[in-house]
């Protein structure tokens, strides 16, 4: 059995749409990042950067417990084989597309969500460094998906990676012209009817109102 | 032969790093970011993300380009077999500290040196909070380091992919409270000292000055 540590956000639902494609049971532990559990010394055990999400999983009689959402998913991708190529040119896109989500989307729209919605004082400078970066990326992936079902060849973890962060991207910048981008907008729909994402998405809802009330 | 795209910076270094540990020979190609070289329709052939670095490399008759240098590591690291077991825990270590840096002390770093060196008003909001959020996660590292000799077991793409921001981190929070940060000093003067690291910023220097003269 695994034990995911993770909360509703872009971040936490990676790894349960994971779990869900990959078929594999789980114990959902809910850290509610609004109260800070994330910063307790139990979770700090598990991730000293006090972040979620992270999972502990004994298999074979080792001990894994992994954070970093990249790292997860290619943990999972390894131990069952599935959305991930083994090698050759595929496995690297799905890669490349992968640390392009952590390294990009993610950060940047973080950002934009700050300077937006939470920051005590209005920049004007930071808000739009943000939003142009942001909307910058999505084009990006735009532009990639406008010949392609998804991003990396067969659906890997580079789509269950980039899910999140580009649908609310694609939600919060809606009216900045996020709107126009129609490959990005139906590779979302794609990726969002799998019955495993709806199944993920659903768990990760419930989960949080069991939690919250 | 490896074709490597890039420049000296942070992010630019890391692939050059892993070439030189890894005793592969590679061609470099200097992409000069301050000219916009990163932006031209051959270099977004390779990466239509517009940043570098980025490899090209033809190996039994397949064409990896690669981007992103957390996926040009770890493509580097299973060429190889170097540098990140195949399986087991120490693997997982090794890739959720890679993943750290590119969310982590990439994105932070790079927006606090935006906002102190760059951006064209001063905006003290801005810079305290990629100071205190880098500071927070140099400490993460420096904390994990205490008692450890490398970030994940043997030394790994973790350190390699760590060093450069690491030490850009170090140098331009001196002031704010890095110099306090000991086991992290130390483990940046472990990495540099090593003979392949010392030739991947020489041949990187050298490379830079050959180009802009």
């Amino acid at each position: 059995m695994i034990d995911l540590y993770t909360w509703q956000t872009p971040n936490g639902e990676k790894p349960v749409l994971m779990l869900e494609e990959c078929g594999l049971d789980y114990d959902l532990h809910m850290i509610d990042i609004s109260a800070g559990e994330q910063k307790t010394p139990d979770f700090l055990a598990i991730n000293p950067n006090g972040k979620i999400p992270a999972i502990v999983d004994i298999d074979g009689g080792e001990r894994h417990a992994v954070f970093e959402s990249g790292a997860i998913l290619i943990y999972l991708a390894e131990k069952t084989g599935k959305f991930l190529p083994a090698s050759g040119p595929a496995r690297y896109e799905a890669l490349q597309w992968t640390f392009f989500q952590v390294g990009g989307t993610g950060p940047m729209l973080g950002q934009w969500h700050h300077f937006r919605n939470a920051a005590p004082e209005k920049i004007p400078y930071a808000v739009d460094r943000y939003k142009n970066e942001s909307l910058r990326l999505l084009g990006v992936l735009d532009a990639h998906l406008k010949d392609r079902e998804w991003l990396a060849g067969d659906y890997s973890i580079a789509d269950i990676i980039n899910f999140g962060w580009v649908r609310s991207g694609l939600s919060g910048l809606r009216d900045d012209g996020a709107s126009q981008l129609a490959a990005l907008m139906a590779w979302t729909e794609r990726v969002g009817s799998r019955p495993a994402v709806k199944r993920a998405i659903d768990r990760l809802d419930q989960a949080k109102r069991a939690k919250t009330g």
